[in-house]
């Protein structure tokens, strides 16, 4: 059941946001903050990128010991690729520390935007002296962690644990840069639930796996990609230790924020104009299922096909064709749905009798499901993205302008 | 030394090409022959994707003995996905051997263009019957294996063993669904110079290796790329038969050829308003140099940035990030190079001061090098590409209508 409130949904928690001033357009919050008023166990899974921004490196090293208690995160610049990065990002966490009475080493910091231009510490302080947290400042902080994200992505949900309700809510921004198989973007989660710090780590990863890793909008990874979770214990539970049922509930919780985030940051991939499913099913295994859907939810060809409402199915054998993984071409299906219907084109890895008209209709839609049946074995795998448009062209030759 | 005459060049070999009704512009010629009044040695690269052709399926086992005699290619349908393709690809072998009285076995044929739709094998029968072969026929054999090519691409050179002067020809056509790492596209080369099956297959490979390799229009690998050769043995040379002072000329000639198509492919990529060439340098190996610059050249936000004439290093470290390879990201140089200039905008992996309206002149050009410095080993590549467009995407929104 998802509930109002995002990130400050679960007890404990306020979030606040304030413009200033990294990013031009005054009407645009740039920097956010969420802060649990008790210390928190937390964990958070990290880009891949060899190339790491300065926040991601600082933020490795306050999480060494499980804790955090206050997230601080600005839109507009990366802090990355520059010389004085590491200084800048530890300068933040100081400053926020200070202001909110919170130890530096509690601070999870990051920062998304431009690569490679220095990061203005002057209007960050100025900032940080201006913001305020409350309950309901929750989705000023969705919105000023946004970079061409177009919908705020926020979500909360209830669960219980021994009659105990315990809240998970979340704020994420996505768009441009988003790649498969790595923690794919910007994603901030906090809990009242109580859990231990490794089972807060174990709990995040697996709610990550078929969510957030398996998104891609442009096939780029980035260089500054987190996903970060604050548990408080302020639901009062039976803390959560080992891999029980308690521990399960959370997981679904968490999986189910998480894939609620993810597809939403699929929908709003830079310039999309509809959120593309691929499932492969009848996989030998689970990892080749999720290699083949992903490197067909990440074919430029496939995405501008999707775009047109063209069932040009070759081109989705072709993807799963160069996907690395052996599989027989002579046996797979391929079915699209939507919610205007659903239509097979290919059986047998041949074109089969088909309607145009019937599958550009089904096509015409702003949510498309891929069915690709392999018809070798048992395991299944989706993923999310979106299709390529002359909007995402447009936005990224002239990001910076 | 470049010269005229194209695939038809060298001694020996003669072109035609017809419409044949394939495709439905009637201006647009669609069946390509390729012949040598000699049985000829051969050799030829492959895609590697899973989903293969019916025409590589039938050209592969005809090449087992490392002879041939006569191409036949056509454009518009890939014949491929198709429950009856390799019949119909055996079909268009049997007709062209028999009009041009060469073994069905000497024949190599390819198809390029939608999947998955039937090859009407009644259309190609009755081009076959029309076609005839003439020296001066080269380009419009060129024209005839293009798909959305905007570019004729051909060329021929010569080089001399021992006085005899040898000479090799070659058409290609590239566009989309161009991808690194894999024999990348539909190229078709003769020569007269008389050499061992193989030795020609070797001299090949290592001609593809940095040329056709390295190319990547969008990521995606087709289902029917070849490159393929034909040596008739006209020239009189002492025949080459190991890696010796000829083979190495031969290989110089050949690399020569496939270079210059490589770009042109590069350059004619759909949409593609500009063509980038990434150099790597200072890598610690060759392999991590090629992945590298393969990378960069195929990061969907460099190529709308070089279209936007936008200096945003930041993404080109970010994708070299991604690239999988190990390396030192505060070593990093990166300079951009094109006729109107050269400016470096990153050293030691940070910014450094740079004037912006110099950088977006120095990119408002048809070629630019992104020349990056590793400063790590004394290896190098270079990766050929292009930017990203509006026009790539309504190209592909609509390929078959």
């Amino acid at each position: 059941m998802f509930i109002e409130g995002g990130i400050a949904a679960p007890q404990g928690f306020v979030a606040g946001a304030v413009h200033c001033g990294i990013r031009k357009n005054t009407n645009k919050k740039d920097l956010a903050v969420i802060y649990s008023v008790r210390k928190c166990n937390a964990a958070a899974v990290y880009t891949q990128n060899v190339v790491v921004g300065a926040p991601i490196k600082v933020t490795k090293e306050h999480l060494v010991d499980g804790q955090a208690q206050l997230i601080i995160c600005n839109s507009g610049n990366a802090n990355t690729c520059n010389a004085d990065g590491v200084d800048i990002a530890n300068k933040m966490c100081e400053l926020i520390a200070d202001k909110f009475k919170v130890e530096q080493q509690d601070v999870i910091i990051a920062s998304t935007g431009v690569i490679g231009e220095p990061l203005d510490i002057n209007k960050i302080s100025d900032g940080i002296e201006r913001i305020k947290l409350h309950k309901d400042s929750a989705v000023e902080a969705a919105e000023a962690i946004m970079t061409t994200d177009i919908v705020i992505k926020e979500m909360a949900t209830t669960f219980e644990i021994n009659g105990n309700t315990c809240t998970v809510g979340s704020i994420a921004k996505g768009s441009g840069m988003i790649c498969i198989n790595m923690a794919t973007m910007l994603g901030f989660i906090t809990t009242d639930v109580a859990i231990t710090s490794e089972m807060l780590q174990l709990a995040l990863v697996k709610s990550v796996e078929p969510t957030y890793n398996m998104v891609s909008v442009d096939g780029d990874t980035s260089t500054n990609d987190m996903v970060a979770i604050m548990a408080n214990g302020m639901a009062n539970n039976p803390i959560i230790d080992k891999e029980d049922e308690n521990f399960d509930k959370f997981v679904e919780a968490l999986t189910a924020i998480n894939l609620d985030l993810a597809r939403k940051i699929a929908r709003d991939g830079e310039g999309a104009s509809k959120l593309l499913v691929v499932n492969v099913n009848g996989a030998k295994t689970k990892p080749d299922a999720a290699k083949l859907a992903k490197t067909v939810v990440n074919s430029s060809l496939v995405k501008t096909a999707m775009y047109g409402n063209d069932a040009n199915w070759g081109r989705i054998l072709c993807a799963l064709g160069y996907a690395g993984v052996a599989f027989d071409p002579t046996q797979v299906g391929v079915t699209f749905k939507s919610t205007h219907g659903e239509i097979t084109i290919c059986e047998n890895g041949s074109s089969v009798q088909f309607d145009e008209s019937v599958a550009t209709h089904v096509l015409n839609d702003e949510e498309i499901v891929i069915h690709v049946e392999l018809n070798e074995g048992n395991e299944c795998a989706t993923a999310f993205g979106c299709d390529l448009t002359e909007k995402y062209v447009e936005i990224n030759g002239s990001y910076r302008s």
